[in-house]
């Protein structure tokens, strides 16, 4: 092969039901090798500042990258990126399956929407024939039912489907997109801009995957994956117990978020809701991605309620149904999960804004006249399926709660706009910025709203220098270790942003995080390289990595900074700042001087002004994004 | 081994003729992981601002790192570290041999020496034995003469010796360190500092080498060596003709630096000293530093005249004694070198020098009676072993121009002053920034004076994109091709940058840029980290190197600010913004305008302050150099 592969893109007009090929250079494609990097590339190119992101002048890409389908663990991810309407600022969003490994096998790198279908549509791709065809009959379906039409008409089951549910028809905010019926690209609203421009689906048929460039060298990388996870607790156990198998851990330690981020103390439902107990009662298979040997993917089911066809629920979603709600009850959260995956809603946000709403209803913001008779006590399991219902069909109370907690917070006014946990109009994610001030510094940075999966977290810092996840992180520029992960100094920040770096060109490649992370034990940076060079011949180095991970950092903030965004919107809930009330963690809260601090210190390194928190024109140069400031002039 | 080895340092105090032997934790010295960058860590820590280089209160630093040794190409050098007599700024000097892998073989990182003895000594290392002896009877003799000295007293032929010659003992300021009588520490007179501290030599008893940490995956790197270099006509062209074999090329391009830089056009001498010319006639044999392949080293005879065992001259020699001053006889060029060699001078600023000398004669800025009746035409080359002897023995004329060219035209000031071609104090190697520009700019900024070694040249940039030079050079950054080498932009102040991190690593590496430069095609960025990993074990990254690479930058910049440098003292000489007055390079100029942008577009891309020129306190946080600010406060 070439230097770098060239892109090819898949360029479709909805308005005019134009569907084109475009070409992309590789030594373009090198810079925005994938994910969201190439998104922006496309969206930052032809996309003006402030439209309504319901609006037809949005842009929706769908991007994968050129490794997208090796025959490795952790290739098969697919990034959308468009203007989202939950925070108006940039949105990206990352889902597994493989749809992404036959999205690239069809031989496209990204597909992008622009304007707005006059009736319901779904994009059907099979090689190089791509159509759009009518989605009427299908609209209003649940994603199981639509994908089962779908897949009639076709006449195939040899096909991937990547759908919205009601919930992105009905514009939710925090509405998703759902593939195989129970992956999401849960975060930032994504579906609901399919919804607005009257987009059902994507629909790819199976296709030949890639194959690697040196077979014998990339057999090396994947032949010895079972000693590697077998030497990997972590990686072990995240087959074991999925990713919910820390849950329990987390409420012991005491930074389990509970009753709306409260307390981080869930004596009376943690145990219940832990990935070891979902093995021990509703588990009844483990599903995986494309070519992936982790198997990290729950399958529940609970007869007559609970079908295996919509997955089962991961550590964000039994604490964001569970913890956040107060809610004890697996079999709720089984529930919860399904009917988010048939509604295409994200759990996260659907969690943790029921989750506020409870706080104000205790604390009489929120009145049962409000909410139409439901009772929203913490804990009320019976209301979380109704709730639901209503918000992704917009009935009821829910219509309001499809707004999401930071609209609400706003509409309510007073009191409610401290309890609302959310940053950029996202709701935080299930880990605690008082226990990891460096995730905290993330959530609040973050261009697309509070991410978890956006650096790696400070409690691998308390691990010996000589472990493997140590040894990983100093090949990221991270070389200090601590003896617990509350600190917050220089090294932290820098940690902060290096991991940060790193995490963004696993996006950007469209990598799994949980395989390629380097705190899973399975694969390392180093590893990431000989990936590149023997999977598809790239003769890259992790300097080259890191950089394109910042460089899309940076078009991101970019993006953010046209749309009026400054440091003013990286701040965290007040709450984090309060000392916590019970359990083990009993008084522990983030400093806020040291954490203001620390903001400061993280634009500094991240070559940002300080005033404006964006990145300054010489970063953008040194990025190769002087582009931007000329197309901007 | 442990996560980075510890290292092992002999502190050496000669007032009081104390010698101990220190240690650096693994967890320090990986981030300033040998040569000067360990040598700043120790001078940083210890030496207070403002001290004279010649005084006792300076601290010279013997420093290698821990691949030096190893058993491949390009694994043996040694960094000499000190504050520079002749630029005031911090001082770096790298020179080859056998010298540096044994030092390591004794089990030595760094050799530290403070303080100054009240009569001559050296210092004999055989292992855990390292003692001070008696230097009286070999002070005032030349280096071959004190070699074979040392020898008989020792006992054993057995030993790599580094020493001064004359021209350190008498503070010339541009005296070098020579080991093996032909290899040298070249520039920033740092031989004068050895002088000042009444120091005449190292003396290391030969030792056992590094042997690989993975013996099976280190001969990976190292079996094609001979297929790397057969492939690579760079290569190939250093064994047949070293680093000589260029010049012709440089004059037919008219970039050849001639009497004293006013033309790059030398018609009358460029053929007699162009290496080819040297290989044809005066050429004995070709000479290596341990362990390598490559044999760039000359070793030249003239009966009666030139004694083999002081090697041969470098193209840079060839250029400062021959065409900065007009000299066209290759049989004085190596005269002058056997001379230099033997007093231990820098030849590059010894023809600078004197090409400086001659123009003011010819301009009748000096006159006869200055020189004590030596007439200094260009092209003059009766005076130029006469001027030698006289620098280096301070006799005459001789002991202005020891001062170097640019206190020379202090003193003489007026229209002296725009005949000095030299930055910081430091005469200029010749590579022409009119051609270069992105080598001028590091000429310009570099922390020890104009360097044309401390990063990669334009010209590779006009090369193919998929050539093994531009392959490598995507590694550390640089994706940009050009049609021809003129051009300055932000991509190429980029290169400049990127590429002078990458060459800063390797000088903290001690490894060696013909070999592992990217553009000798030999051994490049991905293969350094494999050296790491299989040579030491070290897993590191292009990422990590680059960054320390960056760090020693920084603690350079950061040395020189304490020392009241700014960007003031960031100035090329104004000739070179003149056009070029004839041959195929007429009317060839530096845009001046653009290459002020271009230092100030250097400044932001480097994180340093654009008014002042130095590392700002967030840049040197970043690079975990925050310890100066704290220290310093």
């Amino acid at each position: 092969m070439s230097f770098f592969p060239d892109a090819r893109i898949l360029d479709i007009d909805l308005t005019k039901e134009q569907v084109t090929v475009k070409s992309l250079p590789g030594e373009i494609y090198r810079l925005y090798p994938g994910g969201s990097a190439l998104g922006l590339y496309l969206i930052l190119n032809e996309m003006e500042a402030g439209v309504d992101p319901l609006s037809s002048e949005n842009m929706l890409v769908f991007s994968v990258a050129p490794l997208t389908g090796l025959p490795i663990s952790g290739t098969s991810r697919v990034v959308v990126t468009t203007k989202s309407p939950l925070t108006g600022t940039i949105g990206d969003s990352q889902a597994g399956g493989f749809f992404p490994a036959d999205l690239k096998g069809n031989g496209y790198d990204a597909v992008v929407f622009k304007g707005k279908a006059q009736k319901p549509v779904y994009l059907y791709i099979d090689g190089d024939k791509a159509e759009l065809k009518s989605a009427e009959h299908i609209w209003g379906k649940v994603t199981g039912d639509a994908e089962k039409i779908i897949r009639d008409e076709i006449g195939t089951d040899r096909l991937e489907i990547a759908q919205i549910g009601p919930g992105g028809e009905n514009l939710v905010k925090y509405a998703c997109i759902i593939n195989m019926c129970n992956r999401a690209n849960g975060r930032n609203g994504t579906g609901a801009v399919m919804g607005s421009k009257n987009l059902k689906a994507l629909v790819v048929k199976k296709a030949k995957h890639l194959s690697a460039y040196n077979k014998e060298k990339f057999s090396e990388l994947t032949t010895n994956i079972k000693e590697r996870m077998a030497q990997s607790p972590a990686a072990e156990g995240m087959r074991e117990h999925g990713t919910d198998g820390d849950l329990l851990g987390f409420h012991e330690a005491g930074f389990l978020p509970t009753k709306n981020w409260t307390t981080g103390f869930f004596p009376e439902g943690a145990k219940n809701i832990t990935g070891a107990t979902m093995t021990e009662t509703i588990l009844v298979d483990r599903d995986t991605c494309y070519a992936c040997a982790i198997n990290c993917k729950r399958v529940v089911e609970i007869p007559e309620k609970v079908d295996p066809l919509y997955g089962g629920p991961e550590y964000e979603t039994c604490a964001a149904i569970g913890s956040y709600c107060g809610v004890t009850s697996l079999e709720t959260i089984a529930i919860a999960n399904q009917l988010c995956n048939m509604y295409g809603l994200d759990t996260i946000s659907c969690g943790g804004t029921i989750a506020f709403a409870m706080e104000c209803y205790e604390k009489g913001i929120i009145t049962q006249e409000d909410t139409g008779g439901l009772e929203l006590n913490f804990g009320n399991s019976e209301v979380i399926p109704i709730l639901i219902s209503q918000i992704a069909n917009r009935q009821g109370f829910g219509d309001l709660l499809a707004e999401g907690s930071a609209r609400v917070a706003q509409k309510l006014g007073g009191e409610a706009l401290e309890l609302c946990i959310a940053v950029k109009g996202q709701e935080l994610p299930a880990h605690m910025p008082q226990l990891k001030p460096a995730v905290g510094v993330i959530y609040a940075v973050n261009p697309f709203g509070a991410d978890h999966q956006s650096s790696e977290h400070d409690t691998f810092l308390v691990m010996p220098a000589d472990s493997q996840e140590r040894r990983w992180l100093a090949q990221i520029g991270t070389w200090k270790g601590y003896d617990d992960p509350f600190q917050i100094d220089d090294d932290k920040v820098r940690f902060a942003f290096d991991s940060q770096c790193f995490f963004s060109i696993l996006d950007t490649l469209c990598l799994c995080q949980f395989v390629w992370g380097p705190c899973w034990e399975l694969y390392g940076p180093s590893d990431l390289v000989d990936l590149c060079k023997n999977g598809i011949g790239w003769e890259t180095s992790l300097f080259e990595l890191m950089r394109a991970g910042e460089r899309r950092i940076n078009m991101m903030r970019y993006f953010n900074s046209r749309e009026g965004f400054t440091k003013a919107d990286d701040k965290l809930p007040e709450r984090i700042f309060r000392p916590l009330p019970d359990g083990p963690s009993k008084g522990v809260y983030l400093d806020k001087e040291k954490f203001t601090k620390a903001l400061d210190t993280y634009y500094e390194f991240a070559g940002w002004d300080v005033e404006t928190g964006n990145p300054t024109p010489a970063t953008l140069r040194k990025l190769g994004l002087g582009w931007l400031i000329d197309k901007d002039k």
